[in-house]
């Protein structure tokens, strides 16, 4: 006999996401699920975004397997935030996000982050019940990373490179990432941009207002 | 009943890289397992160790999800290399390694580099029956690693920290940096380099003719 403990534990999940789903839908908050290697920039692109939010009333759940150091950041500038501590855990879980938007002032929240484990491999596999997958690579890892990580990028609805203003400096191949990224998931939007000078910030925000809708 | 999987997957393992480990010993080959995030650069270090070898005959096993371009270039150089591709699997296992290496010419080798998964968290977690790990961390990522990721840098027996000629660029602050490592690894060795400048690999050389022993 023959015991599909994967399936089981995956389906668990997904059933978890579902009701997450509904939860963010019912309470009309647009989720975002944020992955990335270690430092690419989730919680710089987080911030950079909040700059630009308008009316938007922001949210954010930080998954780290130790530490708050991101959450800190967020909470300094007076928005909500939810820290998840895995423990040791490489990606977060559907389960995990149920709990963290019990502690979320879900009436007060228009769009929500999620910021994901640094990891370009297992969170790929877990949905959250977002609305959205977005993977956020940047220049300094290097262009052949879509052709390294396919499952990550193919997971993604969207995908920002960060730190554009580093082009030049690691001359980075542009052309070869588009490539690799078409390859794995064609028509992908990908938006090139700089956390840090603001560079590219205009195409990554219309895509989020146009998304929520 | 409690049903330990997880413990009886470990021990399977630690079983095989025992084997692997007297394997390399009998055939007198010093084997080091390179963790890291996503284009931190474990290739480039790797290709800037070959440079500075000397008398010591290299060999590689490149370790990746997908595609073979990192082993491709080792290969250019005329290095015995084999790829291992996880079809998707976030870190390297022992067996992989046994598979690996008989497919090495294991009497032409002094000096075996793993190549890991790029993942700052589950490869820490799977013994391949190396000599020594080696964490490499790089300055765009950002100098907050080893408080976010502890259970890797916690399982290096050194650490090289790449790119350092971006130290200025990214305002990187070595010395939170080098607290947080201290935290979780008191005394393990950090190597401040740039495989791209060549700055810094004579320590790093000097501390792997002398592991080696």
């Amino acid at each position: 006999m023959k015991i599909p403990v994967v399936k089981q534990i995956l389906s668990a999940n997904d059933a978890v996401a579902d009701r997450n789903r509904q939860t963010l839908a019912v309470a009309g908050i647009f989720g975002l699920n944020l992955m990335a290697s270690p430092g690419a920039g989730k919680t710089s692109l987080i911030m950079a975004t909040l700059d630009r939010l308008g009316d938007l009333r922001p949210g954010v759940i930080e998954g780290d397997l130790a530490a708050s150091i991101d959450a800190d950041k967020i909470a300094a500038r007076g928005v909500p935030v939810v820290q998840i501590n895995t423990g040791g855990g490489c990606h977060l879980d559907a389960p995990m996000i149920q709990s963290a938007l019990a502690d979320l002032p879900l009436a007060e929240i228009d769009l929500l982050f999620v910021e994901n484990v640094g990891n370009l491999v297992c969170p790929a596999e877990f949905a959250l019940g977002t609305a959205r997958n977005v993977v956020v690579a940047s220049v300094p890892e290097g262009s052949d990373k879509p052709y390294k990580y396919p499952g990550m990028f193919a997971a993604a609805q969207a995908v920002v490179l960060n730190k554009a203003d580093m082009i030049d400096v690691f001359e980075f191949d542009v052309d070869y990432f588009r490539r690799g990224l078409e390859m794995v998931n064609p028509g992908v939007p990908l938006f090139i941009l700089s956390c840090k000078t603001g560079a590219g910030m205009d195409g990554w925000m219309n895509w989020v207002q146009i998304e929520r809708g």
